[in-house]
């Protein structure tokens, strides 16, 4: 009988187990997870903080139990993997209960990301959090509830009155203008609390190009959040728990403060037993995920991917590759070699009535990659001009000049108006590699309540297309 | 100065008209419509007549005077062409001032489509009504807003009280269960009609599938709509003005019919010019749209399209086919060669609270065309499990069992749950030739609060995939 073991049980972990036991019931699957939770959605923490979802335990998607009991996994919460032996193939694990030693015939290494901590004076200070595990959730949803319901800031008793608000908690700071800040910013907003938002750059959500940057940007502004851009925070000053936000210019008083500037790959358990990283410091795989050594897999956020339109390696820690790579090596090991297919760097976001989705190369990383990028951006109307409803659809495409070839786009609209739905064209056509003139003359539906004629997708590229 | 005559003021002929006019501002550009109307949105008709929309007006979209003014375009409404002489190049048009002849260097035949009045005794009676124009529309609309607002109904006095609801209009009949009934079903129940929807097969909808035909069917019923499946329509029984609808097994009784079972191309002007048809009995084209005759062209619901997964002729009149083919041959006359491109047979319908897309093959037609078709329906959460709101998408996919290749697919959901938007990724893999297997690695875009990790597609394709 074979041992399949894997290192982590999120997303990629958990995947692998499950699809390696089911394609080989014969296999032994044991699993390592440092921590009590699994297969847990981390991208839900943002809405748990906000108050829409009640529990913790509503994110995880299969329990502990199920993975023992209804899967047949040896599933090992508690149990921190310290050392990788390629040579003896196996693996040593902490637990409180001392110290394990198990062999494997495959092994996963799913060790997922860690939050970026930026170098601010007083990131050790009491109420700077961040955001990147379950317990992290629970701690700021217990700070939302307290602040909201008994008023218990750990303000001095000098401390700012609301700047915007009649009546609003905090004020809080949210440090990054990514995903997690933006969607920190909303729940925290939502919860009425005053909410200072620093982005060291001068655009938020910057994968998905100008047009959404700005339109967040004047959506944070309509809801009170205060965005400072392009000024870098310097120091979380206070005695002991942070009391300000300072960067070169400003000295912002908060209570809390949410940091939220990116993830990096945790990837020191494969380095020291010998695994490669690639470019993007992540662990380096072949197509079928594996590494460097021999049945050494790596998968999910500790990984990187190979770019469906570059062919190059890119770094890119999000849930949907997570599992469809961990499938994918759940398949190879159970003995169906399967590639998991690349990376489009599509992604998606709602901030507040506003929803948005990307794909592929825009304009800049088009350039970098080596191409001579065009790009435009139009606007149209999400349903027909004579239905009820509906609003606007703005789309930016960016296609290779000399050939009209799809290389990435961006879309926006109000939430419920299908900017990220509609990204989904793009991503075939960009991972294809179809042309802005192929594309416009693809036959996409068209009802009165979903679309123009043209769907903003193809005028897009038929716009485009007429200025090449 | 060469000269660009158009026949038929719709979609395909203004497309034509101002793309070619915009691209050679030189060409002389005539088109004769026989009726007052251009450029109008057939498609909202139904909506129109359901009342969101206020007026005929708002569902045109560049009116005559814009067209005459801004676009430079020599359009004559009330213009009915009544011969084409390929051999002398010219078209003969009469109307209230008499006859003129006009000679032309490209020709665009674009008479469009027809109401289909079935072999139903007393298609004649005044109170049976088609929707295949504006005055249509209007004719409709009058008609429920004089039932609503007077209670004028024309209905003996020993009329049959309202089966359904305590306080409503009617009763009225729908004959036909695809779009146009369906959508009027929905139109004239919102209106607070007592609607009796006859439809001759066992599904509604036909081409969406058999999923999407149980759900609009309890969706009717559930709003009290009246569905008779199975039955043809044989009379409409009265003395002058429809008083009931007379299956072989019943006898309806109604104060206004709609029918609305389907369109055949108008093609009697092109085939008395000598202009080919096709096997689906609308005019034949080349890839640019040109007819058997040189430099005349067809384009929009008189003409037929290939398909994109067979290659052969298909006759599918919708808006997005009629717009894209009308521009392409005015590219085309305007000096630059352009494909219009085929059609998928995609297709989108809003039914009360439901939403339906479909594009390509399903498993019938699939086998008709010669494949081997797999088939698969799978149900799945349109938004994160743990997210708020959110409903069930459904959707069914059919694929070729030797190759795995996408032939088709239809979604279903709530209205606004994205079905319609998502199959936007099915139309590129349905055109593109793509496998299951390479879909279901399809880097698509997620977030809570528009799909699980894996999006209903995803899932679909992975699911039929292991089947195979």
């Amino acid at each position: 009988m074979e041992t399949f073991v894997v290192v982590g049980g999120d997303a990629a972990g958990m995947s692998a187990a499950s699809k390696a036991k089911r394609d080989d019931p014969d296999l032994e699957v044991v699993v390592f997870e440092k921590g009590e939770w699994v297969s847990y959605g981390a991208c839900g923490l943002p809405y748990y903080v906000k108050g829409e979802i009640q529990s913790l335990e509503d994110l995880v998607s299969v329990t502990p139990e199920q993975f023992r009991e209804e899967r047949d996994i040896d599933l090992r919460t508690g149990h921190e993997v310290v050392a990788i032996d390629p040579e003896t193939r196996t693996v040593t694990a902490e637990s409180a209960d001392g110290e394990v030693v198990q062999g494997y015939d495959h092994l996963l290494i799913a060790t997922g990301a860690a939050a970026v901590l930026p170098p601010i004076e007083g990131m050790e200070r009491e109420g700077v959090f961040t955001l990147g595990s379950m317990s992290d959730g629970k701690e700021l949803r217990d700070y939302v509830t307290r602040a909201r319901d008994t008023g218990d800031l750990h303000q001095p008793d000098e401390g700012p009155a609301c700047q915007f608000l009649e009546t609003c908690e905090g004020p809080v700071g949210v440090v990054g203008g990514g995903y997690i800040g933006v969607e920190m910013a909303e729940a925290l907003a939502a919860n009425d609390f005053e909410v200072h938002l620093f982005q060291r750059g001068d655009r938020l959500l910057k994968p998905f190009g100008e047009a959404a940057s700005e339109a967040v940007i004047e959506h944070l502004r309509d809801q009170d959040v205060a965005v400072y851009l392009g000024g870098g925070v310097e120091r979380f000053d206070g005695e002991g728990r942070v009391e300000a936000v300072a960067t070169a210019d400003e000295r912002v008083p908060v209570d809390m403060v949410l940091v939220g500037t990116g993830v990096r790959p945790r990837t020191d358990l494969a380095e020291a037993a010998g695994v490669d990283l690639g470019p993007t410091g992540a662990v380096a795989t072949d197509a079928y995920r594996e590494t460097n050594l021999p049945e050494v897999y790596a998968a999910g956020d500790c990984a990187e991917s190979e770019h469906v339109v570059t062919g190059e390696p890119t770094y890119v820690p999000l849930a949907l590759t997570a599992n469809r790579h961990g499938r994918a090596v759940g398949r190879t090991v159970a003995g169906t070699p399967t590639e998991g297919g690349g990376v489009a760097g599509t992604a998606a976001i709602k901030a507040f009535d506003v929803e948005a989705g990307r794909t592929g190369l825009l304009e800049d990383r088009a350039r970098e990659a080596g191409f001579d990028p065009l790009s435009g951006t139009i606007q149209a109307k999400s349903r027909a001009g004579y239905y009820p409803e509906g609003g606007t659809v703005t789309v930016t495409l960016t296609a290779d000049r000399a050939s009209g070839r799809v290389l990435g786009g961006s879309l926006l609209s109000e939430y419920g108006e299908g900017a990220v739905h509609r990204s989904h064209a793009l991503v075939g056509a960009v991972t294809e590699g179809i042309t802005l003139g192929a594309l416009s003359n693809y036959d996409l539906a068209y009802a009165p309540p979903f679309n123009t004629t043209w769907d903003p997708v193809l005028t897009a590229a038929k716009v485009l297309e007429g200025r090449r």
